[in-house]
C-alpha cells in the first residue's frame, strides 16, 4: 500500500486511446513551489514528450506543477506532428487548470509510429482534473500499465531533523527495457524540501544505481524517463550542508528506486526467473559492466536459465565474447547461487550436475563471476527468455 | 551435389560421442604438397582444439595433411586436460597414417564443458581412415551437424588458363552464431596450386565478406574455424602476379564462402526468415555495422519479424540506440522489400500497414535503412526470433 505524499494529487481519465472503457490517462500534481528534476532516454529516436517535457524543464528551471501520462500510444517517429501534439496536449492542460504550458511535462507509452488521438486526449482532461486526490496511487500507477502484468509502487518514510519525510514512487515498462539514463516512466515525488539542481544530482545517482542497472531485452526504449518532484509539504530542508540528513534521504531515495527497477525486473515480459549477475574482480568497472550485460543479453544463456539448465559453457562462452582487453580465462570463476561451477576456467573439481540442477532450480538466482584480475565489481539485473517473450512481443500489435 | 576436389579424401565414422549408431567423426585428407589455411574464433575462451589447430597450422607453415573433426563434445571449456586431450587425437592419427601429430589439424563441436571422451574417438580412427574417399563430401556435411537441420554444401568451377579449376565447400552451425573471424566449421578445399601466405589472405577477405557478416543469437562460438586446402592437383597456379587469374579465383571463392554463410542463416536455429540487413549513408563503414547488428540483434525485431509485423517503431527504436554520434534521426528512411515505410525519421506519408503487411509476408525479408549523412555502407544477414528458437535452445542438453 503506497504512503501519500503531502502536496501530490493524482487523477485519472478514460480517454480511449487503448482501449474504450480502460484507464489510459494520468494526472499528477505537485504543490505550488515544489522542484522537479528528471532523466531521459538516450535513445536517437528520442518521443516527441521526451523533447517536450526536457524543454519543460529546462524552461522552468524545475519550476513544474504537473505531470502528463497517457498509454497506448508512445507519441514516438511521429515527426513534427508528434510534437505539435504533445505541445497542445501541455497548452490545453494548462488552461483547464490555470498555469503556464511550460508548467506541464508530457509522457506517453505505448505503440512507436501512430498519430497521437490528441483530440481524444484533451477531451478527456476536464475528467482528470476532477479525479485529482491526494489518494490516488494505486489507480494511477495501474493505469500507465502497458505489457506490465503488475502495477509497481514503493514508499519509504525516513525521520529527518525529528521530522518525517515521505517518499513514494511507481513505475512503468516490461519490455524494450535496457535503460539508459532512465527507463519507461518512473515517478517520484517527496515532500522533502530539495532545490532543483540537487534535486537532479540525486535523483541521477539514484538511477544509475537502479533503473540503469536492469537489462530485460538490451532494446533501449524511446519514450524512457524518470522524474522527480518534492513538494516542500514536510518543511524539511535537504542541500548538502547537513550531511548527515542528506545521506538518510539520499540512501532512502536510492533503495526506493532500487525496488521500484527490481519490481520492472520481476515483471519483465514472460519472465520466469529474476536473475542478479555480480562480476568482480575486474580492472574497471567498465569492463565488469561489459561482462555482465554480456551474459545478460545472450540469447542462449536467457533460455538457458528459462530450462533451469545449468549451462554454464553459455555463460563462459558470453564472457569470452565480452572483448575484454587479454582475459586469462584460467583465472575466471563461476558460481550460481552458491555453488562453484567454473574454476580457473574450467569445471570445478568439486562440482556435479545434481548440484547444478539444485542451483539453477529456484526463481531468484544470482550468478557470480570472478575474473580474477582487478578490484572492481558490478551488478546487473535481468530475465530469462521464455516461450511467453516471443508469444508477447509477437502478438504485441496485434 | 558437390563436386570433388582431386588430392581431397573424407572418411566418415561413428564413435559414439554423439548417440550409438550416429555418424560423428570425419576425417578430412589432403593431397601431400597440399597448402593449408583458416581463420578461428576471437572468444577469449577458444577451445582446446582451435589452440592445437592454430598451433599446428603455424608450426608447419601451412602443410597440413589432415582435419580431424566430431561432433557430440566441443571440448571447450575443458582447461589443461582439454588440450592434451586434442594433442592425442593428433598424435593416435599420425600413427595410424603415418604422419607428424603438427600435420593434423583437431576440431569439435557439440556441448561445451564436458571431457572429451579420447578413447571413443581414438578408437573409431581406423574406420574412418579404412573409409576415406573421393567422394564422401555429402555424408561428411551430415556427420558434422548438430542443432542444424540441413546438410551444408556448395561448388563452384572457374576456367583459369584454358584449365578447370575446383572449389568445394561444406559448413554447419545453427546456433551460438555471431562469427569474429570465421564461423564454427568451415572447409573449404581447391585443387589450385596456391602458396600458404596467400591462401591465408584469400580465406580471410572471403571470411571477412561472408561468414563474418551473419548472425543468428549475437553469441560467438567457442569452436569457430573455418579452413582452406589448396591441393594443388590442377596444376594451376594461383598468384598476385596473374591479376586476371587471382581475380577469378578470389571471386570464386568469395562467391562460394557467401553461399555456404548464408545457408547457415537460413538454416538457423528455429529460423522462419532469412534477412539481408542493407545499411547504406553511413559517414563510416564502422557505422553502419553497428546500425545492422543492433537491428540484427534486437530481440523487438526479430520477435516481430517471426510475427511477419511490420513493426518498423522497433527498427527506428533500435537505429536510435546504435550509439552513433550526432544521428540526426530526420534524415533516416527505412524500406522493407522495397516499400518506404519511413522517411526522415517518421512514417513515410505514402506507406499504408497493408503495404506493411504485404512486404513482411514473404520468408525472405530485405530491410534497407539509409542513415542520410554519408557514402559508406555495409550488410549484414540474420534471421527471426522464433518459439522453436526458444525450445530449441531451452532443451538443448535435456
Amino acid at each position: 500500500m503506497p504512503i501519500h505524499v503531502p502536496g501530490v494529487r493524482l487523477g485519472v481519465a478514460q480517454a480511449g486511446i487503448k482501449n474504450p472503457g480502460k484507464d489510459d490517462l494520468v494526472l499528477i500534481e505537485l504543490a505550488p513551489q515544489s522542484a522537479v528534476a528528471g532523466v531521459f532516454t538516450q535513445n536517437a529516436f528520442c518521443a516527441a514528450p521526451v523533447q517536450v517535457a526536457r524543454t519543460h524543464l529546462q524552461q522552468t528551471g524545475g519550476a513544474i506543477r504537473y505531470w502528463l501520462i497517457n498509454t497506448g500510444n508512445a507519441n514516438a517517429g511521429t515527426g513534427d506532428q508528434g510534437v505539435q501534439a504533445a505541445q497542445r496536449s501541455c497548452v490545453d492542460l494548462a488552461r483547464c487548470v490555470d498555469t503556464s504550458e511550460q508548467a506541464v511535462m508530457p509522457f506517453s507509452t505505448g505503440v512507436i509510429g501512430e498519430p497521437l488521438p490528441i483530440d481524444m486526449l484533451s477531451g478527456s482532461l476536464p475528467e482528470a482534473v476532477e479525479d485529482l486526490n491526494e489518494y490516488g496511487w494505486e489507480r494511477a500507477a495501474s493505469a500507465i500499465l502497458t505489457t506490465d502484468t503488475l502495477p509497481k509502487l514503493a514508499s519509504r518514510q525516513v525521520e529527518i531533523g525529528g521530522r518525517v519525510v515521505t517518499l513514494s514512487g511507481m513505475t512503468k515498462g516490461a519490455g524494450m527495457i535496457c535503460p539508459n539514463m532512465a527507463t519507461m516512466l518512473g515517478y517520484v515525488a517527496t515532500d522533502a524540501v530539495i532545490a532543483a539542481p540537487l534535486l537532479q544530482a540525486l535523483i541521477q545517482s539514484a538511477v544509475d544505481a537502479s533503473f540503469n542497472r536492469i537489462t530485460i531485452d538490451g532494446d533501449t526504449s524511446t519514450n524512457d524517463a524518470v522524474v522527480i518532484g518534492a513538494t516542500g509539504v514536510s518543511g524539511v530542508v535537504i542541500t548538502e550542508e547537513e550531511p548527515d540528513q542528506f545521506l538518510v534521504f539520499d540512501t532512502a531515495l536510492k533503495d526506493l528506486c532500487l525496488e521500484l527497477a527490481q519490481a520492472i525486473v520481476r515483471d519483465g515480459e514472460g519472465a520466469t526467473k529474476f536473475v542478479e549477475i555480480q562480476v568482480s574482480g575486474g580492472g574497471t568497472c567498465a569492463e565488469c559492466d561489459q561482462v555482465a550485460y554480456t551474459i545478460a543479453h545472450s540469447p542462449l544463456v536467457k533460455t538457458a536459465l528459462f530450462a533451469s539448465d545449468p549451462n554454464w559453457g553459455r555463460i563462459l562462452a558470453a564472457i569470452g565474447r565480452a572483448d575484454l582487453d587479454g582475459l586469462d580465462v584460467n583465472g575466471v570463476t563461476v558460481s550460481i547461487n552458491g555453488v562453484l561451477i567454473a574454476d580457473r576456467g574450467s569445471r570445478a573439481a568439486s562440482y556435479t550436475e545434481e548440484q547444478g540442477v539444485a542451483a539453477m532450480a529456484p526463481a531468484d538466482l544470482m550468478l557470480q563471476i570472478d575474473l580474477g584480475r582487478g578490484e572492481a565489481s558490478s551488478v546487473v539485473w535481468t530475465t530469462d527468455f521464455s516461450y511467453d517473450y516471443v508469444k508477447i512481443n509477437a502478438e504485441y500489435r496485434t
